[in-house]
């Protein structure tokens, strides 16, 4: 597929989606989200074991601009945030883990982008915001992606006051998982997406996709839900072999997507 | 409304409600839950932008006090919590940011508040426990707030020892936002509220209330109340007004409650 | 009961259950996990206070032995997992403190014995991992314990590298409560017990459990519930000594279990 508005490249193992509109910010129009969306799934039905996404220019990402957004009406809106909900949802749903490389000021939705991603890291020039807080239209979606990372009190200031926060200050709170210096963070992006990309990528893919049903059920049904899974899973060949050469002291041979 | 227990006034565009009951240290009898209910109610239809809740005197709140529970039956202690629940309630239901400024100790019910509030400072003297852990009556419904507000083994700690946290924990917790130096808490309460209370009064209201009724949800559940919500506030003219005043470069001009 | 895997002790008020087969690092073996449940069920309703969950040889536990799991058929893993969660759920289920006191590596499964437990202190020599994320069995129920205990982009970071985390980062993060240099493990574990095992025995137990019911409940129904336990307890005659002998300005004499 031809993208405008994004690009996807791919280098040895791991697939790199980059915002590249650096003039809008990257904001989240509905033209740059459905490319957005479409990439994400390219890359999740290709043999990447796992994925970057990236932002070029000023901004990671900006969220929605308003420009996309004033004057139309409520039809409209609810498409755009339809879309917006669908493509956050793609990066939970495609089996590879998804990192937010964040160099940059990520704003509403953008910020959402970060909190979505299953991990993230950022350089100390990064900042969170969700500046709704202060302005005439609060960032109600961006809220739920926001307030499922972080703790209560840390979430409300977030939202109520539309102040952002710096990167040490997100690491701390948890937002993301670390923060270097710039000319590291392509490094240490990197070397993270890695890490969490070894092992079986059959095994992984299903361990991402339980994690996120079973943080929104009970403890009882989640059990009955992991066990399943963990019970079943048991039977793939790479779980075989996993705990075969585990046994026999050798180096696994898992399965390549 | 006249109250014998506490004090509400308005200065500017805030409103603090003052428990007043020292010699009791703000103990949460009847009277004074009623009392402060129908404060909170009031200030909730005030064109208040937002409001401080604070004790005066030795301690910021001491939970219910056991001279208005000893002997009573099951249907009086029914009673007492059923109401203290409605003030929890309300604290979150009325549209405005409440900020707890904790000058001192805060326990049991008193700690409750703090914990439901949704932006809390407290100074470097104040401290927190839910204390009946190592009495007789274990601070049951105090444990639904502070179990929401911070991780499962701290909140554990408190409530299965009752021993106080100080001021500076909480904040590391997530229990509270900031610690400060006594001398410097009413500043940074009121510039920490101030903060909180910008932008729209209406959109900020419904955001509030949205992010309450989004956290019980399951995310798929959640957005699909975030969309709607954001949808519909997009028609408002105060988020008419905000994208216009930002596309013109321009201060906006946000309808006053 | 006569246990082959485990020691269950008894001094003073207090409990110690240690996992006692170095050779297989504690490993859960389906045995091993009927004998920690049997030694929780005989300690719940022993008049033991508190209780201690500890390891004895160079790892506190390795999780599940591969060796016990290897070539088995689905039923049978089933069974294993279903007898693990029985176990897991008994730790929160007894109405005694449990604590975690962790003198070395806890992986996977054992990984998941800490975050289940009430509370942990660990040593500086202690780690944490869940290594199924670089292997070819995720860990799928240890996931469900550990991500109820910390952050979402932290559980992820463990749960994907499947790389381990050192004791601090633990405290850090809230998956346990403390962490001290070896030789002052077995004094702050003991001492953190007691400070948790004050007060009501039976007040205690009822606040251990609805813990972990009200944590599973929206906010409202979370507060319907504790209402009632909160006011049900108050006419305990433990709670009414609490608050009598409070008032009356001496020492409390609540009923040993």
């Amino acid at each position: 597929m031809q993208y405008e508005l994004v690009n996807v490249t791919y280098e040895g193992d791991y697939a790199t989606i980059t915002m590249n509109n650096p003039k809008r910010r990257n904001a989240l129009s509905l033209k740059h989200m459905e490319e957005l969306t479409a990439a994400l799934r390219e890359v999740g039905e290709s043999t990447a074991l796992g994925v970057i996404l990236a932002g070029n220019g000023p901004a990671f990402c900006a969220g929605h601009d308003f420009a996309d957004v004033v004057d139309n009406n409520l039809v409209m809106v609810r498409k755009l945030l339809k879309v917006c909900t669908t493509m956050m949802d793609t990066i939970q749903e495609i089996p590879q883990p998804v990192l937010a490389r964040v160099h940059a000021v990520a704003t509403a939705a953008g910020c959402q982008l970060v909190a979505t991603c299953d991990l993230a890291v950022a350089s100390t020039e990064a900042t969170f915001a969700t500046p709704g807080g202060k302005g005439g239209w609060f960032c109600t979606t961006p809220m739920v992606a926001v307030s499922r990372n972080i703790g209560r009190k840390r979430a409300l200031e977030m939202l109520l006051t539309g102040d952002p926060i710096d990167a040490q200050t997100a690491a701390d709170w948890g937002l993301i998982n670390r923060v270097v210096e710039p000319d590291r963070l392509m490094e240490e992006a990197q070397r993270l997406l890695e890490a969490a990309c070894r092992g079986s990528y059959i095994s992984k893919g299903i361990g991402k996709q339980a994690y996120y049903a079973q943080m929104d059920l009970p403890q009882q049904l989640a059990y009955a839900y992991a066990q399943e899974v963990m019970a079943s899973t048991s039977q793939l060949p790479d779980a075989q072999e996993g705990m075969h050469s585990f046994l026999e002291k050798r180096r696994p041979n898992f399965k390549r997507p």
